[in-house]
């Protein structure tokens, strides 16, 4: 057999439409709740912060929502993104699992974040937005947003929480390089950002607050909108492309994934390869096991409650009801910032609630050697984030060499680590830590859940 | 027309042999002279550095070298690279310009140098080598070794400038992660290397200097041999692989290139896309202008002398005839560098000396500003190397449509700078300066030429 298999599609191959769980669901998830009248948010509640088109989005039935044409053109740059057969790695772990991984770094912005930041910034320019906000920690989402933006001649101001705009100068100047105007949070350009300043002018920011400076803004002028890379339904959605193209490889591949793995942080990746698989799996296809991998220090499915809830720190988002750890949660440090997130997607915690999903968690130390590993076999770096899904992976082998069968795991590598080479350092070093949660922090965060509080 | 153009081939359409240019050249380079007794050198004299097998495509005239099925199965990680017409580009510089790139930047390292890297481990391994030595500056050579000795189970073994082992420690961190050794230099584990502690225990290092550690640990032991990452003759060999898919490439675009340009550093990504053309032109083909960039900080085509000169600094080295601006010269600070060498391959200056190419010098802020432009009009982020070739490519088209004609532009985007955001920051903080070579530093190292000193 070969040392290399990849398979690639031609670009005629990228899908035509991105696929829509919701039709094929056993039930709806339940709706999104407006925080003050606790009814189902309209389009109208919405229309401050996104177009038309992507309200819609978020709520539609329809299995298939066409791609426009001017997205696939972007796609192109790097889409269909290669599936390979790890059998270098399945080699070095003389493991009778056939291991796929879909790599989703080829994008320019290294990760999978711009299958979603393309279709956004592309239905706000067609609404006539000249400027999109947005929050970032890690810097991955921003630079995705940055990308797009420029590609479509949009204006990008993205909101970084200080700590990380300070620790993290490389992110901010890929994203300055596309253009963006990049704005340490809090900052004084908002209602929000100078009320936090007053009170301490040093302080360090985070996501909750970063997303209210960039809600406010969009909210404040017609011109503007805002944008979120994970969590809500359209940006699941535009990630469905992975999954699509991934079960036509493996049909070239003359094969069918056994079980398959993501990691979750908002749960947008994790849907982008599933989703079309578990929507076969509805229709009638072919039963997969699959495994939400999320990091110990963050754990929102495997500890968390499904219940109501905000989406961000500061209260101004609507209510979803989500796998959650309360909106005030605060995780103890650790390397994969795009998994520092206190909630899940709706989707995905409806479909795991359904009981079609399995999750587990994670500390981040065997993760990155994990990912060492994978780089030494397979020669590409992954991503903090990624390294979750590749430490499923391997296990999952392991667990088949053991076992003496042969099972096909697929996994989505959703970018690569380029920009991660301090946690890579720090692990080397020996300097990470597992450092679990706190428990009377959680308590503390889940007792002001907002039914909790109501009840 | 569509948006984004990229021409793909499938992988059976890599090439199955490297292009050897000696073959088609009208006369052979001048040979390479042992320094001791000023005779062309033989396999003996190189047999301690290298395996036979890459000596002797060191001075091969056959037109064709098979490359190895299992060097080809680790291409197929990422080649063929992509081909692509820089549609979003001519458009905002409002060019009648057809622009092409090739982008070498998918390669798990980043960059051209695996093409070579892979081959030269390959070759080692088979010789039953054990180790392998190299040097790097700036890390992108290191890195390419390191991913390539890891695939084939050979230990690497990284001699590092120690101002930027001290200052780079990501692209470090990426060499460690893929396993190899990476060590400061000068350091305290070769003669060399002590001897310059000895003087001064806090030497800043230079690439002359950890040549000579890494070439010294080589000849001294049997399992161990020494690989460089440009220059010689076979690793522009090895680089041929990107101007034959290339053209296969342009094949399906049905066009051909009136202008070819690659930046020039020892000359290995210009030979890789050049040569196939110019040999195809040799042997009777179309006729393409070619035009070699580099730094104005360190111009050896344009202001160096035609002349016998060592590789290295510490004169360990055979003597090549070559455009020089002396071994001893040390250029001004500036962030391209891999573009920071004192000589260029001989085989690229032979052509130059046959009028087969042009040669222009660019400052580097111009440069940076041509990066920019390129990546918010085509979303890739070009290494400071390559955004020499952009600038070129840039100003051609620029004079396309002064002229009002449409030619077709060819260039090697030869790595991404995701390790190079420092250069950026720096750019953007306009804190870059364009600092030209000091000429009295030149006149005294080109006094130092031992042609001329023999003289």
């Amino acid at each position: 057999m070969a040392e290399t298999i990849k398979y690639l599609l031609d670009e005629s191959r990228i899908p035509k439409a991105w696929y829509n769980i919701m039709a094929d669901l056993p039930s709806p998830p339940p709706p999104v709740l407006h925080p003050g009248t606790m009814k189902p948010v309209g389009p109208d509640d919405l229309a401050p912060l996104f177009p038309l088109s992507l309200i819609m989005q978020e709520v539609t039935a329809e299995r298939e929502v066409e791609i426009p044409e001017p997205v696939r053109e972007i796609y192109k740059l790097w889409r269909p993104s290669p599936l390979y057969r790890a059998r270098r790695l399945e080699r070095a772990l003389d493991t009778p699992a056939r291991i796929y991984y879909k790599y989703e770094g080829v994008s320019p912005a290294g990760s999978h974040k711009p299958n979603t930041a393309v279709a956004q910034a592309y239905y706000n320019r067609e609404a006539g937005i000249k400027r999109i906000t947005t929050e970032t920690g890690a810097g991955q989402w921003g630079s995705a947003l940055a990308f797009a933006g420029t590609l479509f001649g949009i204006d990008v101001q993205v909101f970084m929480v200080r700590v990380s705009y300070d620790q993290k100068p490389y992110r901010r100047a890929l994203m300055e390089t596309y253009g963006a105007r990049c704005v340490p949070s809090p900052s004084n350009e908002t209602q929000s950002g100078r009320a936090i300043l007053a009170r301490n002018e040093k302080h360090p920011g985070s996501l909750g607050i970063a997303i209210s400076e960039a809600v406010e803004v969009a909210a404040s002028r017609d011109d503007t909108k805002y944008a979120l890379g994970s969590v809500l339904n359209h940006v699941l959605l535009h990630q469905t492309v992975i999954g699509q193209e991934a079960m036509a490889q493996l049909e070239l591949a003359n094969d069918y994934p056994d079980v398959i793995i993501g990691c979750t942080g908002g749960g947008s990746n994790f849907a982008g390869i599933v989703f079309p698989f578990l929507g076969a799996q509805l229709r009638g296809g072919r039963k997969v096991r699959i495994v939400a991998i999320e990091p110990a220090a963050c754990p929102s499915l495997t500890r968390g409650k499904y219940a109501y809830d905000f989406g961000d720190t500061a209260h101004l988002t609507p209510h979803a009801k989500m796998y959650t750890l309360g909106s005030t949660f605060t995780p103890p440090g650790f390397h994969a910032g795009g998994l520092r997130y206190h909630g899940m997607a709706p989707l995905v915690s409806h479909i795991k609630e359904l009981g079609l999903i399995e999750a587990r968690a994670y500390h981040q130390i065997k993760c990155f050697e994990a990912g060492v590993e994978f780089a030494r076999a397979e020669g590409i770096l992954p991503a903090p984030e990624a390294n979750h899904a590749v430490r499923a992976a391997i296990d999952e082998a392991l667990k088949c060499k053991e076992e003496g069968v042969s099972r096909a795991i697929l996994f989505n590598l959703c970018g690569h680590g380029h920009f991660d080479m301090q946690a890579y350092i720090d692990y080397f070093a020996g300097k990470l830590s597992d450092q679990d949660y706190d428990e009377a922090e959680l308590a503390m965060a889940l007792s002001g859940l907002p039914s909790v509080k109501a009840a």
